[in-house]
């Protein structure tokens, strides 16, 4: 995977932070607001909204990851973390304070403070103790709905309220494969999903400025950015940037891929500046810890590694725990062997001694530590294809089988939990990774890195992933690892990351659409109205990258008048065929309001295609009106 | 569409052409190499071929549209043209020669030779006299395989004599979704399958420049460029390097979208000069010649264009004989209308008199003018959608089965056919596309614009109809044409151009992998043993764009030394998963070698793999041997 790195251009060598490290403000054309629950104002959901400059055209309100930073007068201080939304509703369980385990030399690779300090945020650390309820799997099995399942119901209904009260949307045509997504998103639905492991609100207690958020079919397909610091130099505030970077284009959450030296005091800063789910990969940390020899590891130092992790606030780790001694020989044969960085070490260790994983051995115990933060599982895919040829093999099968297998120990045992899937697949055995997963691990979410299409561009994966991933994404995954275009070829730079990020939001929107995602097409529709009356500003602004949609048609096109032009450079004004169509709409209204007949009518008037979707509104008002109200600012 | 502009980087103001003009030279890291049929040394089929580092590995042949500019002394000179490789052929077949239509000064409107002048390049202009046979698919009704058929079977082997003979790639295992793609094409297949109408050979009997190329849903997955100049101000020589530059990189046929002054003599440059079947729109010229005014078009303007083009050597025409009178109101309450520039001009026509189209009324003799020339017909979806909101609505689908009532009689007429289809459409409404396409038209070639899977993003529209090209090319699509990143926006520049084609490539090749096409994992398989085995030139030059991938590659490591390096900047020495499974994958064959059981035995053994791919070969070289000899240099 790859793990970008900051660009030249960005002020960020002082790690002692302050709001003029990273990017902050909101995005071109849109505004952050935030609505409260009814009843409860410390439930204050964020949206972004995109206002039109059609006054008969409703500001659109979009799901929203990107955290106060994309505020307008975003006052950030890194030093001091971000502001503990959740710091109440966890104070309220009563967990016990704990010590934290003191930091080792090893932790920072034995360089100390010297490169980069830990951020001095100061924070409780809490731990749930033994037949505590901790995770939000145990709340829900309980039946409690938590604080974060509300924020996440009204969190998963931007677009909702619009659509069942203006009757705006097509309906929902999609096709699901068995996913159930509903009109309405209520918090015990939320509950309900994550009691079956449908879906996890990856959200260590120790993790309290976490905005929360769901993985899961029935919620809106998610995207991961992976960041990370290179070996050679990184300070934390550049760190803060790539997270920053990542979720104001719209990732979901974040993996800290970090291998270098300092990462402990790294993801210290990286935790406390985040409102999304931070994941890592802690067999990294511990091989850092043995000097970068696999067959040093062992269970305590890897235990050790957990708990560091856990009480920093790692919202989910990936735990390669289905790379069995069994499965090693299967992939001796591969095109590409073993291209998991954590499934190759494991095999290493596996096959150096002859022995079980002790990732396996020891899984009771892992989940143990894990749940006492509510650490979600992200059970690794060590054995993942890395080439067409070794594609859905009896490496990749075997291992998979065994996730299923964990999963069910990890539910038993009170943890969230999601699976890792593939790699490089072709189009044509995308599905029965999806049905084959959610077969064997009970329809845990599924997490897959594309699936790259073909082998053949180096230079262009995201765009080989993307079309993997859109299909994916369609069948059922819940979240979509993003690819840069420097896959297989070196470090992401910012541009690289954004590059990464918009493709996935493009997969994962496109899912939600042929999903049949009740409120996905309102965004298309809204841009594509504006850009049949010309408006360029709200094509501009309602489009993943309104930047880049501006300086492309400024190209060409630079004066402010030609934003209100009704044409652009590509047909210029004499050829535009939405101009011409525009004068004939007209004319066919005048027409068949004067009664005259132009050859067969239209199958289905616009009455008749909206009285199913008023009829659903008019259900929805009537059992209580309007479910949002403006949060106090 | 869109229609690119050339970058300032290139010199081309001269319009009296020059090897300096246009780019030349081999794609880095190939070659040009040409291979005759035995006993056939006039048919000389061009492949590209990269030669690999490591002994052990072949060079791999790929298919190649870029013509004469790669080879690598290519000695271009625009205004003699290309060499006339079909010349004898046609020559052979005894048509007549005929006073070309004199030119008229609205066919460059108004302009002279002011801007730009002729192709100097004199070439016979010929014409098929009423019941004599001239289309492709007239010869092969007959039983009569041409040239050109041979040509495009040897063509179209590209990869399955080595799949063949080293029984090399795994086996195809694709879903064809009813597709028959055979081990092996000969040129009776060729024949058998544009006699069924189910793929045509673009080729104009006055295009002899031309490297004839199929299209069909049994042959690779084709892709198509727009180029065409701009309104304002564009040279001869420009053109060409726009067409130049897209077959670089893959686009198999090129449609010329001119719609300024001087396109007549621009298309004479275009067409003397490109080894690939040109594709126009020849409304566009018909209302230039009536001063953009719709409601000015008739029937004798737009036969006399025919007639002009034709004998130009335009190889296929876009014709909007679907957009009846009746299909109009159906588009009325659209939310984005009428996006095809032909069907909205001929909406606009139809309603404007109240009066059934000309081009519909009058398809029998569009078909004779066409048949003459062999033009093949590219019926126009006039009605596409434009957005999410309209995708297979009344009015597209309605328009689809006019295109398959027009099939028919094209095919009576002799004429080659080829369905042009949407546009904007959400993933879970692609496939019914194919499906009813072939239904409709009788299994006639499609050619799709994208499509589309989301509104949502513009400035990366290249990708979110890459998505859709990609899963309609699995489901039998036979070409696409590609979008770039500047779609809806503004005009491509050579950048954008190349980012479409590549993308464009990407969706091709996944849909042939996943459609089981027997050779076309060959080279993904090469590039993923070159990319395990460090070798990164090899990976780079195996790539769709070698140059970006080697720049992306060098932006982190430039030096010599890591091309051979076994690690990247991605992990660095110390992480490296393929060089770890690479030690894994030696110790593993060893233990296995000495007997030691490692857990479950691989479930087949390679020789059991390959045991199958070999029979087939037996056969094949038990039937005749190798088929093609090298070519005389």
């Amino acid at each position: 995977m790859n793990v970008p790195v900051l660009p030249k251009t960005v002020k960020a060598k002082d790690f002692s932070g302050g709001p003029e490290t990273v990017t902050t403000g909101p995005v071109t054309g849109s505004r952050k607001v935030y609505a409260s629950v009814a009843g409860r104002d410390d439930i204050r959901v964020p949206y972004r909204e995109i206002a039109l400059t059609d006054p008969n055209e409703a500001p659109v309100r979009i799901y929203d990851p990107s955290g106060p930073y994309t505020e307008t007068d975003a006052r950030i201080d890194l030093s001091a973390g971000l502001p503990g939304v959740r710091e109440p509703w966890i104070a309220a369980r009563g967990y016990a304070a704990v010590e934290p385990r003191a930091v080792k030399p090893e932790d920072n690779g034995f360089a100390g403070d010297k490169l980069v300090a830990a951020c001095p945020a100061e924070r409780v650390i809490r731990k749930a103790a033994p037949g505590q309820k901790v995770t939000q799997y145990e709340f829900a099995r309980a039946g409690i709905i938590t604080e974060e399942m509300i924020y996440v119901a009204h969190r998963e209904n931007a677009c909702r309220e619009a659509v069942l009260e203006r009757a705006e949307a097509a309906l929902a045509d999609g096709e699901s494969f068995g996913a159930s997504v509903p009109a309405f998103i209520t918090p015990e639905f939320v509950r309900d999903e994550v009691a079956r492991g449908r879906a996890i609100i990856p959200a260590n207690i120790n993790h309290t400025e976490l905005e929360p958020m769901a993985i899961g079919r029935n919620f809106l397909v998610k995207i991961n950015a992976n960041i990370g610091n290179s070996a050679v130099t990184s300070s934390a505030a550049e760190e803060v940037e790539k997270l920053v970077w990542s979720i104001r284009w719209g990732a979901d959450t974040v993996m800290d891929l970090s291998t270098g030296r300092n990462i402990h005091n790294i993801r210290s800063w990286i935790i406390r500046n985040s409102p999304v789910p931070i994941g890592t990969v802690p067999i990294y940390q511990a091989l850092e810890k043995v000097g970068g020899d696999p067959l040093k590891l062992d269970w305590e130092v890897f235990k050790d590694t957990l708990i560091e992790q856990a009480e920093q606030g790692v919202d989910y780790f990936t735990i390669h725990a289905g790379v069995r001694l069994a499965h090693v020989p299967l992939t001796a044969r591969r095109v590409t062997g073993i291209v998991s960085r954590g499934g190759s070490i494991m095999a290493r260790w596996c096959l150096a001694g002859h022995r079980e994983s002790f990732l396996y051995e020891r899984f009771d115990e892992i989940c143990d530590i894990m749940r006492a933060y509510d650490v979600s599982f992200s059970l690794g895919d060590g054995l993942r294809p890395g080439s067409i040829a070794d594609a859905n093999d009896a490496a990749q099968f075997a291992e998979l089988e065994t996730l299923g297998e964990l999963t069910k120990i990890a539910w038993d045992k009170g943890c969230q939990t999601m699976i890792e899937g593939p790699g490089h697949v072709p189009m044509h055995k995308v599905k029965v990774n999806m049905e084959k997963q959610l077969r064997e691990c009970g329809e845990a979410p599924f997490y897959t890195l594309g699936p790259l299409t073909t082998d053949v561009a180096p230079g262009y994966d995201h765009i080989t992933s993307g079309i993997g991933a859109a299909m994916i994404g369609w069948f059922g995954c819940a979240m979509l690892c993003y690819v840069t275009p420097k896959e297989h070829l070196g470090l992401p730079d910012r541009d690289d990351v954004k590059t990464g990020v918009i493709t996935y939001k493009i997969a994962a929107h496109a899912a939600d659409l042929a999903k049949g995602h009740p409120a996905a097409q309102l965004r298309d529709d809204a841009l594509s109205r504006a850009r049949f009356d010309f408006r360029w500003e709200d094509q501009f602004n309602l489009s993943l990258d309104p930047d880049t949609a501006r300086s492309y048609h400024d190209e060409t096109l630079p004066k402010d008048a030609h934003k209100v032009a009704h044409f652009c450079s590509m047909c210029g004004p004499k050829f535009c065929s939405m101009k011409i169509t525009q004068d004939l709409r007209a004319e066919v209204l005048a027409m068949e309001q004067a009664g005259q007949v132009i050859g067969a009518a239209p199958a289905l008037s616009p009455a008749e295609a909206e009285a199913g979707m008023r009829e659903k509104s008019r259900e929805f008002l009537a059992e209580g009106g309007k479910l949002y109200v403006d949060a106090a600012e």
